[in-house]
């Protein structure tokens, strides 16, 4: 028998109105899913949420409690309405200041202290207990508190934060997948997918209908955490498809 | 004193696992928030969750009870990780079966009996009490059960469906904005803007950052149900911008 996976999951707060009324489209969500993925990492829900401080706090302190990791996009810039340092703080229930770190690297950047605002200031200020996550971009550090990381909004910072700590993310078994495709459509090979998935205890079944040139498609999608496992099935869903009459293209 | 603007709310469930693990990129988000916030309907929260029933189940009633409307996307194939209409019926604790003008609609489709397989079949599946919700595109109808929809995961086909639907739709108060951007970067603009905000009950003030030719510049989005309000609010920011040496761009 397989032994069990080590499956370790993660979630994902997007914090923002501008996202919610759909003035900026979110670009920060197929990213972290990816990289997450490579990593070995199951992200199991996202959120997204307005700048309402009971909202935020209330997605932190559910999702952290039920996976591994949390991220948070947004809200840690200079203006009033970025409010999402306060409510980290709030959520795990510690004061929030300026940051001695964050102050230094902050005051070299802003060499003229006029140019260092009240309002720049805001951005050094972390939960007590919090770590800084690196900024190679614009210098204004994200943190880290406990499970909790909390990024930048900005499609390019937020990625390089993401690049500052992966290394200390530990990953489960990664899920390995294999992508069969076939114009054949769904309501085709729904049933011969199904049985596969039977067929083969620890191998998960997906499938994403397309529809090209006019024709209807389906890709279908077999994971699991023993590539053994995964070949074998691989090599069912591909006769059977052959089966049906049509033709599997891996992708 | 203005009188209290009519709020509708609404809420998102995206559902899938391939949105969470990367493979599919959502595309739904950013056109269901237009399309409200076009017809004065707030989206709230949006939620992605796994092919995991309890966690459908538990974000439909949470959500079904805290906004107006709550829409959901994917899950209503033919195959089985097509989940979402079982879990709808399970949320309002009702029975789930073939619904007759479905079954019709289908029938009329697949003209050959062996076309209209078992899985196809599944898609008629309604929860009691759901009204369908009409699939221009590719005929499997979605459905609604009191304030949720349930929709299709291809955008093409959600976006259908989502026409299909919208003169039913009830909005508030449309939400104005007003947008204008300056090349004066966030810890400049941060305070003024929060002092309009202060001096003009009534409007709600953002600022998104930008870089765009190596400089730094902010999009300060004004936002109020009050046309009038948000005129002179927006004439005020103009006025800021420019004493801070800045040129305002309406955008």
């Amino acid at each position: 028998m397989a032994k069990e996976p080590r499956v370790v999951t993660a979630a994902l707060i997007i914090i923002g109105n501008e996202i919610l009324s759909g003035r900026t489209k979110d670009k920060n969500m197929g990213f972290i899913a990816d990289r997450l993925t490579d990593l070995g990492i199951r992200m199991m829900e996202v959120r997204v949420v307005a700048d309402i401080p009971a909202d935020i706090v209330d997605a932190v302190n559910t999702l952290r409690a039920r996976y591994n990791y949390v991220f948070t996009t947004g809200g840690i810039g200079p203006t009033h309405d970025d409010i999402t340092a306060d409510c980290i703080a709030q959520a795990f229930g510690v004061g929030i200041s300026e940051h001695p770190e964050a102050v230094k690297l902050l005051s070299a950047r802003y060499k003229n202290p006029a140019d260092f605002t009240e309002a720049r200031r805001r951005m050094t200020r972390v939960p007590h207990g919090g770590v800084l996550v690196d900024n190679p971009v614009s210098t204004a550090p994200g943190f880290r508190v406990e499970n909790v990381y909390t990024f930048a909004g900005i499609p390019v910072v937020m990625q390089a934060m993401f690049g500052s700590i992966e290394h200390e993310l530990v990953g489960g078994d990664p899920l390995l997948s294999r992508a069969v495709s076939a114009f054949l459509p769904e309501g085709i090979i729904a049933q011969p997918l199904e049985k596969i998935e039977k067929n083969f205890p620890g191998i998960e079944a997906g499938s994403y209908p397309f529809q090209r040139d006019g024709k209807f498609g389906s890709q279908l999608v077999l994971r699991s955490t023993d590539a053994d496992l995964l070949d074998r099935a691989t090599d069912a869903l591909k006769a059977v498809i052959v089966e049906l009459g049509g033709e599997p293209i891996e992708v």
